[in-house]
């Protein structure tokens, strides 16, 4: 049983992924598969996916909110990967793992530095993994978003587009930019916190230790207030608010208005300084995606620079709420697609021929 | 004489850049030059440079703010290029002609989308300049402070850095951002309008349409509004407000120190969202940098993330107000790095090697 308070409640279904294979690079049998794992707000998640995206078994597990241990998480990851990683066999060759994380991670080691919404600071995650999965592939970790919008990129949204920013928000804001078709990293791998722009010189307290950042004006705690809703009602109140939105309930709908206008003025920001073709709304924003475009493209046409957002669109993610894991999916293929003979090469005891 | 209400004090002088070769390629001779052309908002100047950027001659003139029509300051530009493309003889080869300008530049074919300083929309500065001067090699027109950060990084503040930012401000702000060791253009080469990230949702109108933009809290207008002087009194202005700082006054030491703090905010979104080693003050901000820097850092301290702001530091241009002018020859400079045998190699009639 998956340990540490976990609601059980496996749903080991195949995702259906719209999808075709990378253009990039075949392999010469099916048989290459990485793990793909996630750490989010409300759930845990992992999946077998093959070469092109094909996710051959999948689960999540529904988390509650309280903070909880790292190494409790990472048991919790184990125990959901044992079974998928079971399945490994014969023909079947594992070459990478992905995780990705809602925290700001060291791209160099997958230390987690934080990770407001877990309760983690300074979390060595990368290692923690790799001892607790047993495994002797590489194990890369990184920030949801950006591992968002290297699925949407591969295979979703962002397909034919090589600049494009990926929204992920629950309680936190964070986002994934593609430049000119590469992740934007920074020097450190910190890179994309749009969700802590300053916006507002009169905001609230943010949970980063500074005030009036985007995040708390468009996150979920933001909705659920502006709606007299409790703020950490979490996903399931969100719910509720848009049912009662559909039924016209005229304060779930200025509340919707209200956080469709702020995110309208943070996407200015973001077209202003990246000039993408493509800004993609996940998780949360994907949700409430039919409520708020029309007030997001109201105030990106009254705060966006005429130039850079002539040519964008602001669009739902395609993969839905299967992008982060889809993404630690492709960010695991990395080495392989930089090198796919070392790879499927007959592998004698340890000796691999990769060039990195 | 130079034609258009132009204040003509030329200064011919060689402008003594710090500086080594580039590392990366050196010409089989010293023949190779560029001219450099920039349009600022109080000056125009050209230049020619050598390989390495060596700056064989200079000139940089004032010109008063008033908008003047495109084809004035063509012919304005063309005017003050002539002495120096006169020296191109003998064993020197042009290869290249780089122009920077005050505006947003689409890069595919030098079209001026928007130039508020000086008033132009639309404008297709790289036809009308290519016809004035008369030359036959490429020419490229770019964003000033996309060609700042340029300079900065080959021979400046950021020489050992590939994420870096350089924020240019007199009237307008504007970014230069190098990202992993290239430059951010977006997917029309608009990316980088720091100056237009909204920032207060009760501040003043912007000239881009918008309102409560960066520029408007720590432009040259803001500056001088906050010490009380007028707006538009231009960098003499600023130059009597920072004497008066020098010597004491309150009330132009509270100015600064209003427009640091929203420097710093600005700075604190820009580290949160680029994660970069180093920020480079430009222009305006390099004038007023040991009067603003102390509140630029107390804010960065407040309000951008810990693990982003652990590395970064906020520096004044090494190339002091000739960044902008030695980054358009930079660019000139890119065809030949890219293929330095195919311009070196004897070139018959009109035949030349290049292989894009």
């Amino acid at each position: 049983m998956v340990a540490g308070g976990l609601v059980t409640e496996e749903r080991p279904e195949l995702i259906g992924v719209p999808g075709r294979p990378s253009p990039l690079v075949r392999p010469r049998s099916d048989s290459a598969v990485v793990l793909a794992l996630e750490a989010s707000v409300d759930s845990l998640a992992a999946a077998l996916v093959g070469f092109g995206g094909d996710v051959h078994a999948s689960v999540r597990v529904e988390r509650p909110r309280a903070h909880l241990a790292a190494d409790e998480i990472v048991a919790d990851l184990a125990e959901l990967a044992a079974p998928l990683l079971a399945r490994v066999s014969g023909s079947m060759s594992l070459i990478g793992v992905g995780v990705a994380v809602v925290a700001i991670v060291r791209r160099t080691d997958g230390l987690v530095r934080l990770a407001p919404n877990l309760g983690w600071h300074e979390v060595p995650l990368a290692r923690m993994l790799t001892g607790a999965l047993d495994v002797s592939v590489p194990l890369t970790v990184a920030n949801d978003a950006d591992l968002g919008v290297l699925a949407e990129h591969r295979r979703g949204a962002a397909r034919d587009v090589d600049d494009a920013v990926y929204i992920a928000g629950e309680v936190g804001v964070g986002g994934g930019v593609l430049v000119d078709g590469r992740p934007l990293r920074g020097a450190d791998g910190y890179a994309g916190e749009i969700g802590h722009i300053p916006v507002n010189p009169d905001g609230r307290p943010c949970r980063c230790g500074s005030y009036g950042c985007w995040e708390t004006e468009v996150g979920e705690r933001a909705l659920l207030s502006a709606s007299g809703r409790p703020a950490d009602g979490g996903p399931d109140e969100v719910g509720r608010l848009l049912q009662d939105a559909e039924s016209g309930d005229e304060r779930a709908l200025a509340a919707l208005r209200q956080v469709g206008e702020w995110l309208g003025v943070g996407i200015a920001a973001i077209v202003n300084v990246f000039n993408p073709r493509v800004v993609i709304l996940g998780s949360l924003f994907d949700r409430i995606y039919p409520y708020v475009i029309t007030s997001v493209e109201d105030r990106l046409a009254a705060r966006g620079l005429a130039a850079s957002r002539e040519h964008v669109r602001v669009v739902p993610a395609a993969l839905g709420g299967e992008s982060v894991l889809l993404g630690a999916a492709e960010q695991a293929f990395e080495p392989f697609l930089e090198d796919p003979a070392a790879w499927l090469a007959p592998r004698v005891g340890e000796v691999h021929l990769a060039s990195a």
